[in-house]
């Protein structure tokens, strides 16, 4: 962090970000059904940097030991050179698929670097679906000349379609930002498969900008917008095997190229940037399996900002708490109780716990009162609820978004497979 | 440990339980009707030792920094002297109430105390059900007389019935285990609330022996008896503000006293007293919040014991694993991806997978075929399902006991407390 968190949060949080339509100079993008796995409906999408040497890419992956193919073909070469395009499948996930996987998520950016004329290293690939099942390059194949044909400026709202697997809306959002002068379109696309879950081989996220970006500068903000949006929600505590976020900067804009992260230009690109992340993110809680409720949890006044983010995750994955939520039961002793058990050394008597701007507990025992109870029971059936937790111990804070655990949940998850 | 684990898991193994009325010779138990909260139905219960005295006891809380009032009057008492009595309540959890709490959790013990003609230190008092109210002392005290008379030695039913609060059937569990050619009992009761979670002031469980042990040993097989039973479980990973295990050794048996931890015969009863916390253990996961599957995780090979846990309870806590086992679908995918997120470095390909004796995961990918298929298929189907993980790294191992997650645990836990 270059900055205090809580001013980069405000900051954040003053972006305007669209989910309309948009355009990211310097990119075209396309769509295309391979019927590699579903039928009659878009599943494989294609973004290509008009730049014919590629532009810089920064990347951040799954941490799970059970990584997909396509993951470790990203790691290996996002840090090695310019990215020309990326080629997404929706169906199959080609995770716990051995060598064999590896080959054929290879085999995926050959084809795509073939049609586009440009060298297979600087083409990556992103899978998501089913695990544990091969994919088959003959579909990729058949339909690569009509997915590089639909490449066009405007077919983002196609690519975030073709991503799709259980999401039930598409997931687009963009920003603009002035860089000494320059206007900068950051732009991007997700899916979250209704669920932050390992066999949805769930989040993906692709977003380009036209702003000239060194890429240790990129690299910088992505991580640092990974980690206010991506890795601040959680569905239900899974991480996927297939988790992927990219982000090309292709430099169409005429900004000073972006070389440093400390100054007010650098800050407000990677503001600008969280931002579209955040967005992104909080549609892909609010779309998450079963999702009735968007709930923000917000800890302040802990030793630190890791303390604030293990409390607010253990809050936001408590079944208990979620299922009370859902409930519309402002059930406030089940929250106290989970940052309890989050291993965090609390003072009880310290911490005091508010549903949207309302107190419900404070110095170790509940207030009181049928009016506290009648405004509390308002609040939980409200569609969004920010949860509030000051643990009155020091500055560190962290705000994590969440859903609540409903019975489609269970309808949706224990019958996935068949 | 004083011993390999292996060995012990396997002693335990072959301990005979029985689920049936017992006596504890040297303790006679009993329960009323207080109305504090429930009506028509028991809800008060006492454990008392013959031994005027008091008698050697353990026991094991909760580490949930917000603890209830109850849990810290008996850490406060248990280290320092003998217990003469347990008086329990359930419906109110005297949880979350301050300095007034702890007042009237005393109290509590002091109406018991002078009922028994006993020091007020030597009662201990333990609490399950709703959150953030006070009790109130007058129906106990109203209640005391009746409570007293009420004990005999074989009333260990009654009082498994009077602290049930959301559980579905009364928990008791008894052994025998010769020492040194003398007979010794070990029996006892427990309550899950259906559930292990914090608003339901959960898991509690007393447990009486006969056998002469010295403090320090019985305090030694205590802990390693509840971290192989009571923290080997789980039904959604929350942990009580009331967790609480007592156990009593009475001495009313012959046997020479057991004054070690390395001996067979201190091992026998080790193992014995483990073996009944392990079954009442598995009755509290069986009797889980909407439970329809007892679900046994075994991790095998891992680096170290930790490790072994740490994989095996990110297992077992997984909502996409638990809908799974919930809808019978045998997805090896979501338990080999969550072994993956647990932070333990696994090699993906030295991991195995079994369902039962079905090994249906080795080397990176998983086995196919319609026979391996239609066979996982039929073992999901079973009430009870053994879940096999070797990662193929060390010889450390732990098995933890699961449920399934259903629409029913939705339902009960979306408004528990209207």
């Amino acid at each position: 962090m270059t900055h205090a968190p809580a001013e980069a949060e405000k900051s954040i949080k003053n972006v305007a970000v669209s989910r309309t339509p948009f355009v990211v100079p310097g990119f075209r993008v396309g769509a295309a059904s391979s019927g590699m796995r579903y039928r009659n409906r878009l599943d494989l999408a294609l973004i290509v940097a008009d730049e014919l040497q590629g532009v810089p890419g920064a990347g951040v992956f799954t941490r799970n030991r059970f990584c997909a193919a396509p993951v470790e073909v990203c790691r290996e070469r996002i840090e090695k050179g310019p990215v020309r395009a990326v080629l997404v499948n929706a169906g199959i996930a080609n995770a716990c698929t051995g060598e064999e996987g590896l080959d054929l998520a290879r085999g995926m950016t050959k084809l795509a670097a073939q049609h586009l004329g440009t060298g297979e290293d600087a083409v990556l690939v992103a899978s998501t679906g089913i695990i544990g099942q091969q994919i088959r390059l003959e579909p990729v194949e058949v339909t690569m000349a009509e997915l590089v044909a639909s490449l066009r400026p405007d077919g983002w709202e196609d690519v975030a379609r073709a991503i799709m697997t259980t999401d039930t809306v598409a997931k687009l959002a963009w920003t603009q930002v002035e860089i000494a002068g320059n206007t900068a379109t950051i732009g991007g696309v997700a899916k979250g498969a209704g669920m932050i879950a390992p066999d949805m081989a769930t989040l993906l996220a692709f977003v380009c900008t036209d702003a000239r970006v060194e890429p240790q500068v990129l690299r910088h903000w992505v991580r640092e917008g990974a980690d206010r949006s991506f890795n601040a929600i959680t569905v239900d505590g899974d991480t996927s095997t297939n988790d992927t976020l990219l982000v090309l900067a292709g430099g169409a804009s005429s900004n000073p190229t972006l070389s440093d992260t400390t100054s007010g230009e650098s800050r407000r690109f990677g503001h600008a940037l969280s931002a579209v992340l955040l967005d992104l993110a909080i549609q892909i809680v609010s779309d998450g399996e079963g999702a009735t409720k968007l709930i923000s949890i917000r800890v302040t006044g802990a030793p630190d900002r890791a303390s604030a983010r293990a409390v607010a995750l253990t809050i936001a994955n408590s079944p208990l708490v979620k299922t009370a939520f859902f409930g519309g039961d402002a059930n406030w002793g089940r929250i106290v109780a989970a940052a309890g058990r989050s291993g965090v050394a609390l003072t009880p008597e310290r911490v005091a716990l508010y549903f949207d701007d309302l107190c419900v507990f404070r110095g170790g025992t509940p207030l009181k009162g049928d009016q506290i109870e009648a405004e509390a029971t308002r609040i939980f059936s409200q569609k969004e609820i920010r949860v509030g937790l000051d643990l009155g111990l020091g500055d560190g804070e962290f705000t994590t978004y969440t859903c609540d655990l409903s019975y489609d949940y269970v309808k949706i998850n224990a019958d996935y497979r068949t």
